[in-house]
């Protein structure tokens, strides 16, 4: 990307928080925030006084498969910043003296939960709706965070952080070869076994209802899609663009413009390697719950009516903005490089894109939704009331 | 922008919600969900389907001077997308038949408020703050929404929109000459009046608390700065990075690293053209939510004992990566145009505000911080139990 002057570094390390101990669930959280603190040569302080000076803005993530290392500054700044990113992948301190601190802010995070109903649905919703333990949330519970020790956060760098498995990608005004050969410097002599992801267990799925006194009820819905990389993938982004992509989408228009039900109402496609889904939120009050509810599925299962040449046209040119707006910035373009290899073993071409993009029609969209309709909808709601659920 | 594919423009019209009629709070909020459904010759969902066409993702929000047009799409759709907006400030059909509709959305916006203990202590916090009617909360009461007819949506229309005072910027891929003449095309016809914003009050400031039965305690806190424009503007960004930008900055590290208090801690400015401030936020557990606000109050009064050196080189590190990658979003530039041309009658080059940034010394900060130390604190808590508040 000769004409920026950032760059952006997203590396993917197979250390999510499906490979928390199962009596010790919260540790890639906990681990997380403690691998920032102080690394190679560095102590805590120094470290982020490194990376600040670099005017290095990143962030460590803890997804389901993998815990995500991102950064982004000028470009010029991007070789420091990978001499400290190699220090906190390979060499970081991870000091006993702080887990008490690190364990109470991960208490602390556990609580918070009580206080967003909308991120307290969707926990449990994910939790029936994936496979296990692909469903399971990053916070832990009380009595599972107590019972990690520095030990064991030692013990899980030593066994999940070596170079098999994990994905660097850089985007942004950078050369190839000094970049390569920076990396390979930087990690070539890295040795560490790798294993392979746990198995997945049949998902629990069903209705679920979360009694809370609040003044609005929360409906969290999902449904089965096909992963990323099926020869449907075009297909399915294309359908839960027709429900949610816009304002003239099905959900925009008939849940909140025509009938008022909810300010918020929206369908996400979410993906692992083996499994994919469309998860939906609506958040209304109590008193209109029930016809939310009613009225989101209905749109979901209306889909096999087929869609019209209008919405595919709208959805075509909906999915090719967001394209290029991704193609401009340096950090999605690194995001975007990552996940295709993860996913593809390849990046894809923005025109490889663009052409499975246009080649969207109301057939190839209908002919996807009656191979894997909408139905078998994992559904939790968090209110004063539980709603009658659809048959 | 010749080397980007996309464009944004921002319309900012001086029709926020400090001009809602007094026994009418939340119209402009009510104004700007019914300005999209139906205008020029489209009714909604002709223009939904007009505007998803153009792959054009958009928003309308309000501020408290301000409400806001915003669209980004690919360069090429940008003049018929500014047709639309042409049509949507000129010609809106505002259709009384969805009022009712957009009426039951406000009131649940409204409602939602109350499961969102963070946001419910902000609204609050800004109310106390900012002289009336900069603190307003734009979604009004219940009985004040329950006012609004249509008549007064028109009104409003009639009476806040015309040329004067509105700035439009664009950013991207896009050429002068043909813009302005479209430009001129589309509005140099438009006549109107131009009332100015209300006058200010004295502010209410003081503490309050929000009695809740949640499982974490809230805080905000506000302390006056000097606005945008001021000499002291950098000087004035430079103190509120050295509490809060990055890693290594002090509520970060003091808070949140050291003691393990809250997982999220931050202080930001806040400007409008006469009045600005700092205001920071803390979420924690009942039990340790008075030394978080000990501690917070300690590290904002702290300022005055001086920064070191090492602490500016980070925050102008920060603060030059924040500007490289502003300037390359389209989305962020065409934000920063409109937002300088309000506050200053014209735009900052990249180089002013770079110098402006290397110009930042422990010295210059200083010299701010003892003209206008953090003090006079307006704080608002949210949570099981009152905390004791700071002499």
């Amino acid at each position: 990307m000769d004409h920026v002057r950032s760059a952006a570094v997203n590396f993917l390390v197979p250390a999510g928080c499906v490979y928390d101990p199962p009596d010790q669930l919260g540790l890639v959280s906990i681990f997380s925030d403690m691998i920032t603190r102080g690394a190679g040569d560095r102590d805590s302080r120094a470290l982020s006084l490194a990376m600040d000076s670099l005017g290095l803005d990143h962030s460590e993530s803890v997804g389901q498969l993998h815990l995500r290392f991102w950064g982004s500054t000028l470009a010029r700044n991007i070789p420091p910043a990978l001499e400290i990113f190699a220090d906190i992948l390979r060499r970081p301190h991870l000091p006993a003296e702080e887990l008490d601190a690190v364990k109470a802010l991960a208490l602390q995070d556990l609580q918070a939960l009580e206080d967003e109903p909308r991120a307290k649905a969707m926990v449990e919703l994910r939790r029936r709706f994936w496979p296990a333990p692909l469903g399971q949330d990053r916070r832990g519970t009380e009595e599972s965070i107590g019972q990690i020790t520095s030990t064991s956060i030692r013990a899980f760098h030593a066994a999940r952080f070596g170079p098999k498995g994990i994905i660097l990608a850089v985007a942004g005004n950078m050369d190839w070869r000094p970049l390569r050969d920076q990396v390979e410097k930087l990690f070539s002599d890295w040795r560490g076994v790798s294993t392979p992801p746990p198995e997945l267990l049949p998902p629990l799925k069903g209705h679920a209802h979360l009694p809370k006194d609040t003044t609005q009820t929360q409906i969290v819905i999902a449904y089965p899609s096909v992963p990323f990389g099926d020869p449907d993938y075009y297909a399915a982004l294309g359908a839960v663009q027709v429900l949610s992509g816009g304002m003239g989408a099905r959900l925009f228009t008939e849940v909140r413009e025509k009938r008022g039900l909810c300010y918020a109402v929206s369908a996400n496609y979410q993906t692992f390697k083996q499994v994919a889904g469309v998860l939906c939120y609506a958040g209304t009050t109590t008193e209109r719950a029930q016809e939310t509810l009613d009225v989101t599925i209905g749109e979901l299962k209306r889909l096999i009516d087929g869609v019209s040449e209008e919405e595919v046209q709208r959805v075509r040119a909906g999915l090719k903005s967001a394209v290029i707006m991704q193609e401009e910035s340096t950090s999605s373009r690194a995001g975007a490089l990552a996940s295709d290899w993860y996913y593809l073993g390849r990046v894809r071409a923005t025109d490889e894109i663009q052409h499975a993009i246009d080649a969207l029609s109301p057939r190839s969209i209908l002919n996807h939704v009656k191979k894997y309709p909408p139905k078998d909808f994992t559904i939790v709601t968090l209110g004063k009331n539980p709603l009658q659920m659809p048959v």
